[in-house]
């Protein structure tokens, strides 16, 4: 079986020592090969493996189980801080990726690294899941893990040995997501085709139904992503990114 | 050899097809099965194999041969459109995902598919190369490729047959990334340690010299990715995601 068609996430691990320092740092080291912008490497990881450490992020992400029952947890940060230290050191401008930019391409080498992780370790045979709760908690995450200016939670992966397997999770079919040459948008018709495989599952018919709700995309909208929740959290994560090393740049031509 | 641990990044591919529609859409469809947050696939690719539409792609990626030398260029953008009209046509709230929250994580989400893309492309043989220019210049390539609101350029593949064969491009010792239950902000001695091996490599002095420069920092930072550019492209990318279906909580408050 293909590996990538089907991996899962993994949310409940053995309660078990499988995963030993010297191992993770052989897959961090690993996945640090991964492309990155300028090969300036704007992105740290902080590892908690400690029962103490896991209880403290533990409410940032909502409690989720996954967080204790992990046997690592690897918090991946946007991070220009050590970058604009040895820019100090050096002679160099070191307040130049204090920006939306940097923080742009500093997020998108960030989650290659992330994602790096996961394949590797999956391939190792550990399970692993995103927090997605990172992003919504990011002033309480830097506060625990004593983030400086300039470094900024991003993603958050939970590691260990699977206790249990999982269904491979349904994705919409490929025509849904790929445009040739150039982005053709959706007719309504086009809507209903794409979406119709995923709306009739047995599984997401007994979702809806469960909520209470008449279709698949309330559940969505009105239960998991709401858009009251979503701009809470926008609000939240803008003024932490612009408070915590990178002004928008309204405020930087102040 | 370890895949992981050897691969680089291919900027030069042969004249020739090697990568059939087929192939294509089988590692996108592979790739699609990687993690993304609530299964939502806030994601699309755009697919250019066209001289023309290479072409046109070309300037805003200033040139970089591989743009045109390629067999296949992969735009992955963020995209809440195809979601927000499902929400609409299944009368569910379809103005929850144009906001900085849903930005984020569905940035993070078109990061890892990218990323899973490059994985497996690589995997299979083909070279692969990300064209950072993609946040600098996204609304000329939303122009080009005809992408409506809510739908944002993050990430550029090129992909095709390696026609070199680089050396793999040297990265920072673990220490230097990794932070164990805690950040420790880096002391002089730290980054004097973590960016020695780096500075002293031959291909990294030459560098320094050929730019006329004192350290390798400064090449960085007054050439590389300057302040200047830094600023006035977070200007052009913070305008342009406010402006294409994002608008930041300051402005969705009033």
């Amino acid at each position: 079986m293909d590996y990538f068609s089907t991996r899962r996430s993994v949310r409940k691990y053995k309660k078990a020592d499988t995963l030993p320092q010297q191992k993770l740092e052989e897959i961090l080291t690993r996945a640090m090969q991964a492309p990155n912008t300028g090969n300036m490497q704007l992105y740290s990881v902080v590892v908690t493996r400690s029962a103490e450490g896991k209880a403290a992020l533990a409410p940032a992400h909502f409690g989720q189980p996954a967080v204790e029952g992990c046997e690592v947890l690897l918090t991946v940060c946007v991070d220009v801080n050590r970058f604009s230290r040895w820019c100090r050191l050096r002679g160099a401008t070191s307040d130049g990726l204090n920006n939306f930019q940097a923080f742009a391409y500093a997020m998108i080498d960030a989650c290659i690294f992330a994602q790096q992780i996961v394949t590797i370790a999956e391939l190792e045979g550990y399970g692993t899941c995103y927090m997605g709760t990172t992003t919504y908690n990011a002033p309480q995450i830097a506060e625990v893990l004593h983030l400086p200016a300039g470094v900024i939670p991003v993603a958050t992966v939970t590691v260990g040995t699977p206790d249990e397997t999982p269904a491979v999770s349904e994705r919409l079919p490929l025509e849904g997501v790929m445009h040739i040459e150039k982005y053709h948008d959706y007719t309504d018709a086009d809507i209903e085709r794409i979406y119709a495989p995923k709306e009739e599952l047995d599984v997401n018919r007994r979702f809806v139904e469960i909520n209470g709700k008449d279709t698949l995309a309330q559940v969505f909208a009105d239960i998991r992503y709401t858009k009251a929740d979503n701009e809470h959290f926008s609000r939240v994560l803008y003024d932490f990114i612009r408070a915590h090393g990178f002004p928008m740049p309204d405020e930087a031509n102040n």
